[in-house]
């Protein structure tokens, strides 16, 4: 039985007890870079981090922190600087960030999380920083615009501020989940995806709320690619304060749990997609399901394989009808299957289009293919009929704004494009 | 003790004894499309295919030439078409292509190799390469043309022909070895690189030549990277005749097989240089060494993680010095490496820019990395410090032209650019 998920306006600060603020303390030029989440009280929490090895500072503070704190009173962001790849000030400077905000709310440091996104391999202006931090106290606030303020200071190369929150019902109470997330480059499978903050006044034991959060990253977070790059900083932090009175949920037989596992594998897969569409330049969305799989992984990696192919990507940028590319980025997994069973079909919103059945390429589907393609939300249904695995992935097209936005990151600035039309 | 390897004029027809033809049968509009390689003797051979799980019928067809025979005589080429993913029709008009061939020459079918490249999904317009196979058997011949014509026929959006030729000195026989192949998009490791074609009038076993060829696959074609795809057609075929008359080189401890090695190895990297420079859109040649690692796999990992990245490709081509990305790329490897002791140079022909120091970075060394990133041909050199296993990747930058070449690459016609300057 599916439970009703009301989607209600706000994001981290919509549940009880939670407050936020986002401000400019002058490491972008002119748009916000600094943000501040917390709780009323110190409270349970999960989070999951970058399987990079070359992992950003705040992700190795973020380590530490999660070996020694059950709890934790909230966490500071801030953008156009990851403080990664910078040597030996790097952690210093995560502590530091999160010292000065600890001292700032009256807790320990220990208490406080930190994250890092922007560009990689210079020292973080950390005196801007902490002056930033000592001041961003007295804006925060529970009210919508401080969790808006809080959500536009961490994005980058972001086209839209990325939040949502929904109300769902648990042992008679409201509970309310908030998310807000930063995406667009750098977004890839196995976590390394992007930043994910999300907040619930629920009543939930730690343990049980990461095994949700694990679980639910798996198949959201970690199904979306835009340039199959994984950052050596993202993270995904839930916190539950338990403000919304419920009889704490300390089983995964307890019928809550599996209401709020569905919502907030709804919250993350729409924020997923979201940052899926929104990829450095992107035009498109496409989602790939894989069906039939011998096992998950496999059909995950088919999935994931699809969403990542750069031939797959350009020729989405173009409607270009060369589907044989989705079988060639299958292939390249190493995952065996069987061509003579496979059956693909693409769909860009007026009705299913075959495009192989049973390993034969129907041409006669090549119009309904071009304007399946000209679509900007493409699903493709891949079914390999050989098990009873299923997974689903989202990816976006690889434009020309791509490399011009990913090739002007720094403050050099961006290449003017070179081409002449077309040869 | 290096062998003295001598860069002649020619290709594949400059060993003694091989002959070659290139021709147009109307798979492409205009440019030739079907090439013929052949032995004047049936003759040994070593063949490395595809990794993908998605194999083209060709690939299909030449493991079971290999499994059959111990001796070929020669491999028909066609390009415009890779008759791959095309359902039944695929593995019959393989066998077809080689059943005329073989009909023409004289031999049996099992006895000729196939290659085709191009467009996936599509049937071969078998009839069109079955006319041109009976006709090309004329225009087979010896010289230097007809290895450059046949090295033509086999090309795609590759943007020159890829032909050479060395000889070298076996226990007092002049030893020619000449190689065409053809790259561009869809070139990536594990195999699934590209087509390359080797001939040479040494006389040794298939078991040595095997064993050379797949080693120098390995630390050659499989270390470079255009757009991280992995084809479904991509092979190697190496075919020795005999002609030059040495003693058969039957044994690894041989000096001559040292000295054929090493004249592969040449001949190899050369030709994956090449190609890696000539990525579809590309500007730039990037080689990427790994120094100190713990161990092959890791070194090979972390080189081809580098010239792979879409994010390191796109700062190239934009020569922007956020030369962390060299580092993130390294990271999503999941290979363990100690950030600490990491460092990192880079050489644009003007001498070493040091970037990272003992995992500290040198950002004075930012004006001499934007003139480094500025030439056409990059060397970054990355010292682990960990252990004693060095690997070398090649690739290119990801440009505008990328994007267009790899969106248009079917008749339906490339995207005019749609992008405005720069925001």
């Amino acid at each position: 039985m599916k439970a009703a998920i009301n989607t209600i306006q706000g994001g981290v600060t919509a549940p009880a007890g939670f407050k936020a603020a986002g401000t400019h303390v002058g490491i972008k030029r002119k748009r916000k870079d600094l943000a501040l989440l917390c709780s009323d009280q110190a409270c349970d929490y999960a989070a999951v981090f970058t399987t990079s090895t070359a992992k950003g500072a705040p992700i190795l503070w973020n380590q530490q922190v999660k070996q020694e704190s059950k709890k934790i009173k909230g966490i500071v962001i801030n953008s156009g600087n990851a403080n990664a790849c910078t040597g030996f000030p790097g952690l210093l400077h995560a502590k530091q960030m999160a010292e000065t905000t600890a001292a700032m709310l009256g807790v320990s440091p220990l208490e406080v999380m930190v994250a890092s996104t922007g560009i990689i391999g210079v020292p973080l202006p950390i005196h801007k920083v902490k002056a930033g931090i000592r001041n961003i106290g007295e804006s925060l606030a529970a009210d919508l615009d401080s969790g808006t303020s809080a959500a536009e200071a961490i994005v980058t190369t972001d086209s839209f501020v990325k939040q949502m929150a929904v109300q769902i019902e648990i042992g008679g109470c409201m509970v309310t989940l908030g998310a807000m997330s930063k995406g667009s480059g750098m977004v890839h499978p196995n976590m390394a995806t992007m930043l994910g903050f999300l907040t619930t006044d629920l009543n939930i034991t730690g343990e049980l709320l990461q095994k949700a959060l694990s679980e639910s990253v798996d198949e959201t977070y970690n199904m979306i690619s835009v340039d199959g790059a994984t950052s050596t900083n993202d993270m995904v932090l839930l916190m539950a304060n338990g403000a919304a009175g419920n009889t704490c949920i300390a089983d995964s037989s307890d019928p809550g749990y599996a209401t709020f596992v569905e919502a907030l594998s709804f919250v993350n897969e729409t924020m997923a997609k979201q940052i899926a569409g929104d990829g450095e330049g992107a035009t498109k969305l496409l989602e790939v399901q894989v069906k039939g799989a011998e096992n998950l992984a496999d059909a995950r990696k088919l999935a994931r394989a699809v969403v990542s192919s750069n031939l797959v990507k350009t020729m989405l940028f173009a409607e270009d009808v060369n589907w044989g590319r989705f079988v060639a980025a299958m292939g390249s997994t190493g995952v065996q299957f069987d061509l003579d069973k496979l059956c693909i079909s693409v769909n860009g919103g007026e009705g299913d289009v075959c495009l192989l059945m049973d390993g034969t390429p129907y041409w006669t589907a090549e119009e309904d293919c071009a304007i399946a393609l000209s679509s900007p939300q493409i699903s493709l249904m891949v079914e390999l009929n050989s098990g009873n695995f299923d997974a689903t992935a989202w990816g976006c097209d690889l434009t020309y704004d791509y490399v011009r936005i990913t090739g002007s990151y720094t403050k050099r600035g961006a290449v003017p494009i070179k081409v002449e039309g077309v040869a």
